[in-house]
């Protein structure tokens, strides 16, 4: 069965290879429009989704990730439409020119060809990723979570319908149906037919995507981002930005997971930055140091400098300097964002030379890594590996190059 | 043992992260050097492992890809002395500006990390893969074939005394001694340690570490290479073309192992190709129609279609127009490089925009996708994958991006 959704994808993928700009936003256009039309009938598929997540006895958190209402629907068509307003990241030419011997040679941006998108939960992630490898000129293979099966597929459905009356292939965007472990390993070795893979969801699905993957993958989201208040810190950004990175929105994966203090500035900061955590009742794990400064703070463990805690929790290390900061922070980095808060020159230097991550910040949230905040107009994810792609993942990321040769004859 | 090679490998690539040109390239320069002085030595242990080949009866020909002499000695010293004088690919900033919040992004190029080489009999590849890995600041572990092991032992010693000579830490290079099958798969599973894998040989190696591989990989050097005749096409560019493709140097990636043939123009160029191919004794595989015009020739089968010859052989393909051209060769092409010989302005156009490869050539000879021939200078490979890069791979192939995010307090 996948194996016929593979064949599909690469049939579309002859088809929309081609397609110019305005024929990949006519159908955005009408994706955004169907959304709208159709949100009745996505609620009810919708529902069908809440009750049977209610009988499993999921959180009331998680149903409210899964719900969706007019609101929610004018907002995914919204970002669809958002969508179109973006340049159109194929055909630049990147570089190029005459050879000694009178050939052409220009290096293209094309399309990756067919993207898998493995996610949980979130059934807005459908017509996201959809838009977005439509936009791209990539045909994309969904498989999203079975709690939210019949919403996706109501979505798909809508998104297919749509797809035919703006003339492209309805397999531009399918949706594996079957939920099963099966069906999402099966696709990570669908070599030959998916050009690349990318899992959004939990750590778990990450790794097993690395672990059983024989298509390439790019690593999405794991953040455990540290802050290094350094000695000559400013106080007041130091607790601003802490605050900010760390409670502002804690499940998310550009929330701030670990501080590293200088010792000659713990003393003075640590309590302020207690009281502040304190008003959202952030648990503090912390090292002798901290505790020595704090009274009262868990200790903390291996494991706890290690951990993305996703909730109002957060490690602490005191160093005795930067170098020390930079060294355990490169040891628990999961390369996504660290920053430092210093005024001073050469230790700000020092910290984006050493550090090693996708995004490194002098006295900014990490909470800003993010497509939209770095003005990519919307992202796919987060990659946090090295290759293809590191950071935000916008349309351009979603290209590979084609070198383009042309002579009169030229041999070699 | 595997760990330790990684743990050093790590270690070094955090001071060779900072190590500005001048100190990289005047390592490069001690490799030279060293490799100059070191030539007999280097010559003697070459002697066992051709003695030790020459037993087990290795071909001439592939004896002749593992000896060293004073000459090639030199070779490989003045190739380490042209990637000095190649540009630095790090820290160039892509992009950047200032956000509406007064935050300041720059997107920059870094290192990748730690790149682990596999490769086959050559050992020039030694030392022409740890050049290209040190100059872009990545520190790299080598495991080569078993039937070069000590002319790379050899080889890695000089140069690992040549990176201390030049206080540059000896582990930005390392040497896997045990060649067996297993430390080539530890060697695919060292997340954490291995930022990305190359491997550079035959097909059986690249689909092994495609399948067993979990750290990302880039393949390589798969070509089933094809020119598309088109029924405009210039006869003697044509001959001149595939003549020189499959002819000038049968056993690598970039020539040519299939031909595709308008039927409006097969009846008088297939007698001319045929004729220019003779001179080198070319076997010819054919279908019915190119069986109707050169008689004699062996039927092609569904595998010669799929097959990279890397010899004297080629199949051949009649086709009705070019729509049925570029379907056939994107059944059967490996993504490398295809090529198209016409005078028909929009035919070469729908070829160069359907056909999906790294190199698309109009009237030139498949044979130029190559660092060299393409400016880059270098090259470690050529990638027939779509992910971080695809065709030669040069120096900026070699590094990723890191985003600076500079501030005064920003938070979100």
């Amino acid at each position: 069965m996948l194996t016929q959704i593979g064949i599909n994808a690469k049939k579309a993928e002859r088809v929309l290879m081609t397609a110019p700009l305005v024929s990949r936003d006519a159908a955005l256009k009408e994706i955004a429009a169907a959304l709208r039309e159709n949100s009745a009938y996505i609620i009810g598929e919708n529902k069908k989704d809440l009750e049977a997540a209610r009988e499993n006895g999921m959180s009331e958190s998680m149903l409210d990730r899964l719900s969706l209402d007019e609101n929610r629907i004018e907002g995914v068509a919204a970002a669809v439409e958002n969508i179109i307003s973006l340049p159109d990241p194929l055909g630049r030419v990147l570089s190029g020119g005459i050879r000694p011997n009178g050939m052409k040679i220009e290096k293209v941006t094309v399309p990756l060809g067919v993207i898998a998108v493995i996610f949980e939960a979130r059934p807005n992630v459908t017509v996201d990723a959809a838009a977005l490898c439509l936009k791209s000129g990539n045909t994309v293979i969904l498989r999203g979570g079975k709690e939210a099966i019949n919403s996706n597929k109501a979505m798909a459905l809508v998104m297919r319908q749509a797809l035919v009356k703006a003339e492209l292939p309805a397999d531009c965007i399918q949706l594996i149906e079957n939920t099963s472990r099966e069906s999402a390993t099966a696709l990570m070795k669908m070599n030959g037919y998916v050009d690349v893979l990318i899992p959004r969801g939990g750590a778990g699905l990450i790794r097993a995507c690395v672990e059983n993957s024989t298509v390439p993958v790019i690593e999405t989201g794991t953040g455990n981002c540290h802050i290094y208040i350094d000695k000559d810190a400013d106080a007041d950004k130091a607790v601003s930005i802490v605050y900010n990175a760390k409670t502002s929105r804690p499940s998310v994966c550009n929330a701030c997971e670990s501080l590293v203090v200088h010792a000659e500035i713990a003393e003075r900061i640590l309590p302020l930055i207690k009281k502040a955590l304190d008003r959202k009742g952030v648990v503090i794990h912390g090292d002798e140091k901290t505790a020595s400064i704090i009274p009262g703070v868990i200790s903390a463990t291996e494991e706890d400098y290690d951990k993305e805690y996703l909730g109002y929790e957060i490690s602490v290390k005191v160093v005795s300097d930067i170098s020390e900061a930079v060294d355990h922070i490169m040891q628990y980095s999961s390369g996504h964002s660290e920053c430092i808060v210093t005024e001073n020159y050469t230790s700000a230097n020092y910290f984006t030379s050493n550090v090693d991550a996708a995004a490194v910040y002098v006295n900014a949230s990490t909470r800003f890594t993010d497509g939209g905040e770095f003005g990519f107009g919307a992202e796919i994810g987060i990659s946090t590996q090295k290759l293809h792609a590191r950071g935000p993942l916008g349309l351009p990321e979603l290209t590979t190059v084609k070198y383009i040769i042309t002579g009169d004859g030229q041999i070699r």
